[in-house]
Order: C-alpha cells, then sequence, then structure tokens
C-alpha cells in the first residue's frame, strides 16, 4: 500500500480487517518502534472529532510524531483549487503548492476534504483528494474526501466481525432523515467496503437517493424500509443527500427515522452509524441508547483503523 | 482521586497542595514515566491561554501523549446540551455522545466549559460537566466549569503556602470592576478551597455579588473594601458578575479597582489574581508590577496544580 | 545566541548557513538528544503553514516537547498592546502579561506577528516582538514580525548556497503585483541576509517601493525588471507594499509579473520565492512549475533553518 485514498489502495480486504483487530488486542505499546522517528501531518479542511483524536491517537500509538492543522481559512490560508487560476481573489495559496510544500515537512499527510455538493461532476473529481494525492511527495491517507470514507468503512466492517465472527451477516444500509445535505462518502465507502467483505448487503433509500451505480454494484435497493429491516443482523443508519436532483434535500418523511419498532423486525440486530449523529431524527434515543447499539465501540475501532493503515504504509516505508 | 470536578474530589486538600509544591521542587523528568503510554485529551469549548499551555505542559512533563481540541464550534462541531433533544437545529452532536467518543481514545480527559450565566439554575447544574463526567469511561478533569476552577484554586493554594509556609495568612478575597459580566467560577473555588486550608478569609464585594451560602459558609463578607484591607497578608483580586440579578453587571463603581493607596492598608501583602487582568480597569499598572506582586509565579504554578492531579489520577490507574 | 529576533542576533551568518546545510545531511535522529525535556512554545497572531509545521517539526526533530496556540482572538484572548492601557475595551490580556506567563511554561518562545501597516512609525517599533523579547523569561524566536522574517532569509540563504557553494552569485530581489498589501518583513530580511552573504545584491521595484536605507544599505535599486535580470543567477520574487505612502497598494503594473520571457534575460537563474504565491499574479505558472524553480526545496529548507536557530539556543542553555 503506498497510499490510502480508498478501497483500490487495498489489496486484501478482509485481510486488512483481521489485522485492524489484531492490532486492537496487542499491547498499547507492542508497535510504538515502527513510526519512531516519522511524522504524521494532519490536514483538515472540514471539521472533524472522532477522526482528529482517533486518527492522532494511531499516530501516537505507532511512536510517530503528529502535527495537527486546521488549512483552508483556519489555521492557514484559504486554498485556490483551479488548475491554471489567475489568484487575484481570496486564496492565497494554490492547492498545488499546498500539497508540494507539507509533504516536504511530513512522512506521511492525513487529509480531510468533504464534497462540496456543487455540481456531480465536480465531486466525482475528487478535486482536492486526487490533487494532494498526485502532488504530495509522501502517501497519502484521506480522512474523508468527495467521494469516500475509508477509514470509517475498515472501522465498520471491523466492528460487524467483532460481532459476527463468520459468515455473510444480513446487512442493511438504511437512509435516515436529516434537515441538513449531507455528502455521500460514507455511504459510498461503506457499501463498497461492505460488498468486498461479501456481506449479505442491502441498501434501503427513498427514491432520488439511489448510490452510485459504481458503488452498488449488483447490491438490492429497497423503498421500502420496513421490509429491508425484516431478519437483519446489522442496521447501519446514515442520511445523504439526493442524487437526483445532485446534493439536495428531496425527502423529509420522518417515518425514515430508525425506532425501536423499526429495531424489533430484525434478527436482533446490531445499530451501527458513524457519528455524529442528531437524536431523535435519524434513530430515537431507544435505540441509540439500547444495548444493541454499537455506536461507541465502532467509534473506538476508528483508533484501530487508522493504526493498521498507518502501520501498513510505514512497513512499505522501512 | 477517580477525577478532579471539584474540592468535593479531594480527599486531603493540604497534602495535595504540599504534593504540588514537591513536584515543583522535583527535576522535571522525575515523573516521567508515570504517564507513558497513556494519553491525555484536553477538549475546550471556551478560550484559554494559561489553563492550555500549563495543563499541556503537565501531561507532558508526566510522559503523558497530549491532544487538544476546541470543540464546540471550533475544530469539531456545535453541541446539543438538552437531553431528549430532537436535534434539528444547529447542533450536530449530542454531548452524551461526544463524551462517550472521547474517552474511546484518551486515558483522561480534561474539559472547559464556562458558565453561560443565563439562568443560576442551569449553572448550578453544572450540565457540561456533570454529563461528560458521567459518560465517559475516563477520568475528567475540569479546567473551569459553571461552577468552579479548582486547578486555578490549587495553584493558588500553593502560591500563598509558598510565602506563608505556616500558619492562617489573612487572605481578602476583593471584586474588583470589569467592563463584562464574568463567571463566578474562579472566586467560588478559590473561597471553597481557602476554607480547606484553614486561612483566615474574608470576602469584599459590593451589595448584589454575595457568592452562594454553599460557597461562603461562615466566612465574613464586608462591603467595605477598605476596611477588608486592613492588616491583610494575602489580597486576591478578582471580578464576577452578579448574584442578584443573576450574571448581570449591576456596580460600575471604579473606587473598588486595587491600587497603591489599598496595598498600603495591608500587612505588606502579597497581590494575586488569576489572569487575564483588565489592567487599570481590575488593578492599577503599578500595583500589578510591584515587588509584592505574584500574578506571574501564580500562574507558573498552574503547571504544578495541573500535573499533582494528573499524577493522583495516573497512580490509581497503574 | 539568546534570542533569534533578527540577522543582529546572530554573530556569524555565514557560519550558520554552513551548519544549517550541515544539520540537513546528518541523520535525522543525531540531534534527538539536544532538547530532551525542553518545551518550545508556538504563539501565532496570525495565520501560518510553512512556518508552523517547518519550526513544529524542528522542535521535534531535537526531541523537545512542542505546543503550538493561536493567540489573539483564535484559542485564546484578544490582547492589548498600549503601555498604560485602561483595558476597558476589546482586549482581555496584555501582551506583556501574555509574554511572561507563556515564558512560565516554555523553554523557548517562538512568535509570529506580522505588521499592521497601519504606520511606518509603529511597525517600526516592531511592538508585538521587542515588547515580548523583553519581557519573556526565556529566548524568543521570531516567527515573522512587523520588521523581519529571519528563519525565512536564513533558509533563503542555505538555499542558494546548495546551487551556488562558492563565490558571489548575482541575485536579484525583484518586486511582483498583488492585489492585496503585504509587509516588507520578508524583503527586509532577504536583503539584509544577502548582504551578510556578500552576494552581488540588486533590487528591483517600482517607484514607492523602496524598502529602507537600513535595509538596503549600498544595494542597487533598479526600476527596470527588465535591465535587471540581465545575468542574474537568482531571482527572488516578492510582493511588498509601497513604502511611500507607507503601507498601501500604488502599483499594479501587470508587466512586472514575472514569466518566461524575463528568465531567458537571465543567467539560468534559480526562481525562489517564499511561498504561499499567487500564481499567475507574481509569477505564471510556466516559470515557478519550471526546472529552474527551486521554491519547494526552499520551503524544505525552512524545517532546518528552524532546527539550527533552536538547536543553538538550546545549546547556550545547556
Amino acid at each position: 500500500m503506498n497510499s490510502f485514498l480508498s478501497i483500490d489502495s487495498v489489496d486484501d480486504v478482509q485481510a486488512l480487517v483481521r489485522r485492524g483487530l489484531e492490532m486492537k488486542e496487542g499491547p498499547i505499546g507492542a508497535w510504538n518502534g515502527l513510526g519512531e522517528g516519522r511524522t504524521l501531518g494532519m490536514i483538515f479542511m472540514n471539521p472533524s472529532l472522532r477522526t482528529r483524536l482517533s486518527t492522532q491517537k494511531a499516530g501516537l500509538n505507532l511512536g510517530m510524531n503528529v502535527m495537527v492543522m486546521n488549512a483552508g481559512g483556519g489555521d492557514g490560508w484559504n486554498l485556490e483549487m483551479r488548475p491554471g487560476a489567475v489568484m487575484d481573489g481570496d486564496a492565497a495559496e494554490h492547492i498545488v503548492d499546498a500539497a508540494r510544500v507539507i509533504s516536504e515537512y511530513c512522512d506521511i499527510v492525513a487529509l480531510r476534504s468533504f464534497a462540496t455538493l456543487r455540481s456531480r461532476e465536480e465531486d466525482r473529481r475528487d478535486p482536492v483528494l486526487s490533487t494532494f494525492a498526485r502532488e504530495s511527495s509522501v502517501p497519502v491517507v484521506t480522512m474523508e474526501s468527495a467521494l469516500g470514507h475509508p477509514l470509517q468503512a475498515l472501522a465498520d466492517m471491523m466492528t460487524i466481525r467483532e460481532r459476527y465472527p463468520k459468515g455473510t451477516p444480513r446487512v442493511v444500509l438504511s437512509w435516515a432523515p436529516h434537515p441538513r445535505a449531507l455528502p455521500q462518502a460514507v455511504p459510498n465507502s461503506f457499501a463498497r467496503w461492505a460488498r468486498a467483505m461479501e456481506f449479505d448487503l442491502v441498501v434501503a433509500n427513498p427514491q432520488g437517493y439511489d448510490l452510485d451505480d459504481s458503488v452498488l454494484g449488483d447490491v438490492p435497493v429497497m423503498r421500502n424500509q420496513e421490509e429491508a429491516f425484516d431478519g437483519a443482523d446489522v442496521i447501519y443508519a446514515k442520511n445523504w443527500s439526493a442524487s437526483e436532483p445532485y446534493g439536495e434535500v428531496i425527502e423529509r418523511d420522518r417515518s425514515w427515522m430508525i425506532d425501536s419498532d423499526d429495531m424489533a423486525r430484525t434478527n436482533n440486530a446490531i445499530f451501527m452509524h458513524c457519528l455524529p449523529v442528531r437524536r431523535n431524527v435519524v434513530v430515537t434515543d431507544g435505540v441509540l441508547d439500547s444495548p444493541r447499539s454499537v455506536v461507541i465501540p465502532q467509534a473506538g475501532n476508528r483508533e484501530f483503523s487508522a493504526q493498521v493503515v498507518l502501520a501498513s504504509l510505514l512497513e512499505e516505508m522501512a
């Protein structure tokens, strides 16, 4: 693995999931030498809580030095994204130069840059991550980009495998309501990784919210959330914005909120969400705080998904 | 000690003060092994300079990894505080979930969340700290909450004991003017800790500014600042907002500003303030920059008050 | 060296440049013991990317603990700068107290505070850096102040010496257009350091943009950019605001933008810029992305200019 940009960066998804779970078991100091004298630079163009703390912790677990920076108008400057731009506006630095410079000071650069949802074509090009990966002189790890959030998906797969160590659990990725237009990065990655794990995956979402064909492959899409839940082993709730018209909120039907009645249809399923979650909008307090909710250990696994990815990159360098 | 939320977390206040002063004497590397492989997460919902740097330094002195984050609209999201809220507004994450998740990545979580001064009842419940402490799976250290600022008070007691190693110095906690409405956290904690130290404590403040009975106990409150200063060994200046009506500025009389004439009435008292201080509003330049002002070593003691608290928590874990 | 405030802090400029280049060659762990148990505090009153990451990295290379803080309205408070001020306005803390307190927690304090460009007299006094340096109880390193940016200039000299190890290359510091009024700190320091290196320095700038006499000494100033470029070995491009009227933008002639035709007049010169750079305003993409552009290794040298300065200060303390 030379960078970690999407599932396509990974040779053997199932092996990576297994190794992440092994690292979680091992004593925390076991991998401390691997990152000694190495520096992880974490660059945020958008807010972060779990990703910020878990990725930083993962780097520290490996003995790395970690530098955290809010780019894009926070600690630094606004960045220009357009190739060939005449930069006489607000942006003080071009992403191309920022990527080249940041990678001078780091052994691995981790980057967060959300979808803008301005146009499907722009987000499909994933301009910030792809430019950064092209211009960086060192490996790049995505901490969510326009297209995906594979550190989250890896932690999700670890979480499912902890509860269902073998076989092909029935997994439902269910759309849920939300007041804002959110990116599709998390469901995109969840679907791609769950397919690679060979889980029995179904997606439930309203009309106009279908994920991209390249993401779905032959995964069934159901319009009836209740039917989708029948017999499920895993309910993965998430809001995302519409695919048609792209990036808008077109469905506000509160019946898509996941409640105890919905969960009662399942095969005593675990409840998952990547967090942050809007309580009593996406899911009721009752479900989120129930014994079958695994959202907190799921977030805890973010530390070890980041750790196994950073460790794999460090091993390639050694 | 399982957490450090207020003076009530401390078994023996005088012993903790003594041990803090001992740590200050010891070589800086003496305690480096205690925090090895342990992580301190520092979460700020409000600005900070002394607390940010001194607590971080204390963690590093103990060999801990330290992660610093501005939550509540800075690096992360706005947080919902109300139990049972339907979260369709601005807040993207509930404090309950933030606390549970952050504690997944840390061995100790330190938290700053100021009083809102919206209502006495709300601030008395200390909703952010108490929720965080309840939901966290690891020890919590307050870096100032609605009700108190015990890391400051511990440093204050260390500072007084350095100058008056024995006996019961006469200590005056004096209100002083300020253009803004400030929380009562610092005077609350100062009074409670000074009582536990068995100092000869008096509080001087205008009418409408009396601290809570639970804080004051049997400490005399004087309306005449000049009389209060007669024979004092320690002058501790601080503004706080009114108790009736709660959280407002009702007194702007500049004669409460502490000047050289005020200090001349004392028993050559030391001058203390927690900083930041409004020069020539709370206290004159002359007093603040005089040889009897100990505000800088007092701020320096914040490093060792944080260190002795973190060390005590780490020892409980070992 | 007791602090690093300007070129005046340096005994032997050429020796410091040589040592910086030696450190760059050495293995990264070679100097790791020098900063052990020492703390670098980095205080930013203005945004930063290169300086933030490279100085932090330099401290970590030396084994230091590093604490980074955005002061002046970011993580902390607005600071009062005026001596004797009655602080009843926005500023919660005086720079004098901030400097005294911050230096309590650090072994070295690094500070960034840009020119305000409000008045030549104010910027000439360099009020923030000079007050900080006076009040700090530990060595202070400037990370750019109103008057200069010597960590940048040191990296610049290292970059020129890497390409021209001997002799006196012909160096042109050329003004270039920019939509905003920028400080003169970078050209000030570049000119002073290039003179100390005994390079054959020329400055090209429009009328009204002459640098201060104390900076220029006997360096020739040319109004004709094209003539200045004839036979040059090094082109150093930079915008700065006018000297008369001070701090304004009075020249917007795009012909000052550096393009391939300009570079063709030189002696196959290397192209330098401190970054961030406005592409196609200051310099064309063609020049910036050409093989003779050294802006990325120049930025990379910031790590080692900071490292040699911090190492020199640590050695004084040992």
